[in-house]
């Protein structure tokens, strides 16, 4: 698993509680998962349409780094399913894992449409190479 | 399931194929269930433990109205199980269904406390006759 | 009056103070009395056309949540007139009242368009007794 | 009656119409209205207390560039009350008025508190003169 | 240097350490700096192209109001250059400042396009007697 | 150089004339090189204080990815200096380049503090192997 994408929690981003807002994970991972599709598939015509079961593992706090990693794990005709994992940048301790993401590459109308693709791309390896 | 919730979707709310942003949605919904577990635990120290597999049925666009629907499906010693459906609300077509959200009411240290609950209280019933 | 939405205060919504940030309700205000238009009148080209005098009456704080009530109280041929009323969710202490918000239905030039309807709708109908 | 801040619109402020969102808008007044208040009394405990009526006089698009004008008006006690308008900074067409905004200076309890303040302070005449 | 916008430093605004965020502050002066230009140039059609070196001298915290001044410095024939500097509204500190801050004017395809302009226009002149 | 975060660019990134906003941008990179500092010096307590001059060489579209560069070039006693570079992640088009970004590890009271390092540590060791 790749992990490309961190965030610095700021206050923006906390509960009433001042933790986390679980929200603000859900968005940041949804927007991580996108990217990762839209450079693996070469379109960015790709919609969510899956995820597996959620773990909030455990929780973080203002000032605290936290980075989201993706693997794809199987492609699909028109699909890509990913797994995501994020973690505490310092302590590396877990906070969610979602076993399954899955994407579907689209048409203009919103019918799902053959990616071509069956396996990780050249831009992947340039990006892990680097 | 009550549909308490409703949104208008503008343009902050759109991915890059101006149709919903997937990620807009779940903040949407970990907002709303984080405040019905609330309102039913009457306490505020509350924290998102687990989210069952996510279906996206189909999108939603600009100008479009979407409903988020809650219920409380158990009670547990320190948790609350909710299940969630979105659906516009003119057409009524489902968008998203999530079987289980489970909330854990918390301490200060964010360790699972009793919250003494053990069914829908009457706040709620008050909402809904209203 | 019904009261469909529920806000929960996070630190983006407070002001410098640490209370609720005024201007963050009246965005939530108009956002809601507009979803409620579109939904009374089955269209969303609608604009806010005036408010009627806003009192303060209380504040909140982090972690409250707010719910935000809508009625509408009179129908011309192009506009609706609403009332509206926020209070804490769990107090319900009141925070602000508006006694006329009034939308008006256009066309796509922006100029008042008449929105055929005489009175509550069907659709809210089905959303108070569900 | 002075100018200070300008506003562009951007996607971001639109709603479901693509016309400038009237939450946005009254967001943006409260808060320059906060600040003015802020400047005149010499104090950041402040809070909004009440608005006169509210005229939406014209809309605005995408582009565009508002301007937002406040006046000090009256000074009471613990309140200053103030007058604002909105304009389309480049066709100076009117956008919205509002009579009366009050706001009170509060203690850290939010108690009404005197300002001493009883006309427009050097604060104010530098900014104009500038 | 004409100071007319002034932002009011709520939570939203911070850093993890709870002072002003710096990437807070260069997109509220690259935003001010846009709206200058374009009431200069006549047009909505403009970039940033270039900003020289910018210098952090101090911080700011909630509640604090920071002015934001902007001055012409030179007009090119598809160019216009500015001045920056940002200080603390009350005190009068110093914030930030930057010496060149330079914006094309573009055409429908974003090729630099004359704008026609060679002083502080009439425009100018209303905003600072008014 | 190593390019980790990646952003979509979506409706809420744009100007007014549906390109990347040149704010949205900075706000990006500022958060991005304090996320780099806080890894590298491992302490969160550091503000950004100066960056060298800023060249847009190119601009972005909505449904663009863009990928942001940074690389430490120098540690002073309580600072620390970073390159960026952000371009476009699929055409590899140059973006935006900034030669010299500071950073200053400082105390609670905001004043420089030594970090006690002098080169790259082993958490970016891991982070660029893994």
């Amino acid at each position: 698993m790749n992990f490309y994408t961190r965030k610095l929690i700021k206050p923006e981003d906390l509960n009433a509680r001042n933790t986390l807002f679980g929200g603000s994970l859900l968005r940041w991972i949804d927007e991580e998962a996108a990217i990762y599709t839209i450079i693996q598939l070469g379109t960015n015509k790709v919609v969510t349409k899956y995820m597996s079961e959620i773990n909030f593992v455990s929780s973080a706090r203002q000032g605290d780094i936290v980075e989201l990693g993706i693997k794809a794990t199987a492609f699909g005709r028109t699909s890509l399913t990913l797994a995501c994992q994020v973690r505490n940048k310092i302590t590396q301790n877990l906070i969610l894992t979602i076993e399954k993401i899955v994407f579907v590459s689209v048409d203009d109308e919103g019918v799902p449409f053959p990616h071509g693709k069956t396996e990780i791309t050249y831009s992947d390896e340039r990006l892990r190479e680097e």
